[in-house]
């Protein structure tokens, strides 16, 4: 039988060994998982940044992988540490939108609120629950442990709002919502939403685009263009270059589509 | 049986392949090894920071674990090459204080200078024993080879001091001795070194810290704190941004303690 | 048996989740296949990098190992996916020079143009063929289909060009190639090239360098130096600082040597 895999997504970057920790406490509960790293280079508190990386990631592994994904501001306080369950995936780390996309998305089964010090590492300290809670957590439940011994059901969870384009005298108004490694920026217009309707321009800051591209290499080198990207959403990018540093634009950043 | 587990950390990053060659090597003598990454991503010639990424992970693997970790700015010269086994884990690596805290933590039950080049690659550069010495011998080791067949016992090891706080005048005074990769500050105050005592202020430059709090979310987002990090040493934290560009410290800036 | 290797060698970094996504299909076609990172951390479209890069590791891995290598500025469009399979390896990516040094140094037995669309993802995007053509085909390549059930043999492949250092009135004249992590800056003037004659003195800019050091330790800390690197390159260097901030090099810079 094929081992079960956890995925890490984390801003912890891998400097200062809290990301091994996490890999550590993992192997030692359960030595048969297999643990893969989506990132650990999410930017410093970036939740929503998480999200996508998740996103564009976790529905391509194994039916039963078990995600981990901590960014986590608010570690201590008052959000809740979360155990998703989907119809294909498990999903554990804490309830402030890290699992937008993932709510969006999947059939959902179980929520469940950690609570169960027996699946804790001892004494779990404040400031470290990936290692202390989350880490162990994922660890007995790729063992096998039952999603409820875990805790209770969770009433809601916290869902951040991707705010959708919207359509205004004939006009499409979105806005970029991810910027990638590359400086392609992503925008919150899915190929869904362009209603079949053909392109006249699509604007950005002041630049105006005549037409969607299949791919990067039929843009010009050096030139913006735009193109439907991996994940099916509308694109602004530059040949071979960073599209958010020849437009200066960023997350928020208008984007208005005219049409035929 | 559990496979063996062989962790990395290195300031080699990836992108010259060196770490990959250190993988590669790996597996070619051990396929059974499981190689994990702890980090590549050291500060170039930073062994200190090394040393503090093991302390953060190390003990967190299974029991059996071997950890090879090299930040070797004297490779080649006359720092020796090192295996040393405690009652848990091996380590392996150069003898230029990046065990400090192992030695400081470890029951030590072997020391072992490598010299044995039946467990090297042939023909050892003097530029890169990660691959050529380190990688291949952690391999063998994980094989079951015996400590002592890869060379004598080391009379001595190199161990980086690290300045422990001094109480005067009523007063403890520590300093900053890591930056992590959020920008917070730890210092060599641990839990321990209070004594019990009430904190009446933290002093770093200009900035009095009046409560240690418990976690990063009881303090006000973008307010500088202290809290005991995940490590048991005090920390100088601020939240969602880094307290090492709003204070401008660095590693050996001083903290002060008051008492109540 | 040994379980098959596929490693990683790309310019997506991780924050995206594109190398996740990777990882993902490779794991849901080939569950038993180890997936191995050696980069994400390329510079974005730096082909000659990600060749230097696998040049440096490939050959350390085991018989059998498929390397799946992919900076891809061309992608979709008329680059050609590439299967290239040598005597002791499989290397998977596009064909614009990234297996450059493969060439080079591997006795190739097929070369084949990936046009079998049962073996790649359901409806490939034009842009993120790592995802959805050459991870599949890595991972049904690991689980043992044949080389030439990929698609056709490719006619000839794509080479780049790496300048050979010229002599010329004694004097030998070269460039640096590659700019490594360190700030080492590797020539392309490797041992053989010297012919076995002794070095009188190495310029590179302004700065003249009158011998060839064993190892980095043996240049006095902060000094620049130059040695015979791990890839048997001569390499400017500076013990314990980046040679490349020092003398203000690049990529193209010239490098002069005078023999006794």
């Amino acid at each position: 039988m094929a081992k079960p895999i956890i995925t890490l997504t984390t801003d912890f970057g891998t400097r200062d060994g809290y990301a091994g920790a996490v890999k550590g406490v993992i192997k030692s509960i359960n030595p048969d998982a297999e643990v893969t790293d989506i990132s650990h280079e999410i930017e410093s508190f970036d939740v929503l940044g998480a999200a996508f990386a998740l996103n564009n990631s976790y529905r391509y592994f194994p039916r039963g992988t078990t995600h981990l994904a901590v960014v986590d501001p608010g570690v201590g306080g008052e959000r809740q540490p979360l155990l998703i369950r989907s119809e294909d995936f498990c999903f554990v780390g804490p309830d402030n939108g890290i699992f937008s996309f993932v709510f969006q998305n999947e059939m959902i089964t179980d929520m469940v609120v950690l609570s169960n010090k027996k699946y804790f590492l001892a004494e779990p300290s404040t400031t470290f629950h990936a290692r202390d809670i989350f880490a162990p957590v994922a660890a007995y439940l790729s063992r096998g442990v039952g999603v409820n011994e875990f805790g209770r059901a969770a009433k809601k969870c916290f869902k951040l709002v991707i705010q959708e384009p919207r359509l205004s005298k004939g006009k499409l108004r979105g806005e970029i919502i991810h910027v990638d490694g590359f400086g392609n920026l992503v925008t919150n217009v899915a190929a869904g939403s362009l209603g079949g309707k053909k392109i006249a321009a699509i604007t950005v800051g002041r630049r105006r685009i005549k037409r969607l591209a299949r791919s990067y290499s039929e843009i010009k080198e050096g030139e913006v263009g735009a193109l439907m990207g991996s994940s099916d959403l509308l694109e602004i990018t530059l040949n071979q270059g960073s599209a958010r540093e020849a437009l200066r634009s960023k997350v928020g950043s208008a984007v208005t589509i005219t049409f035929k």
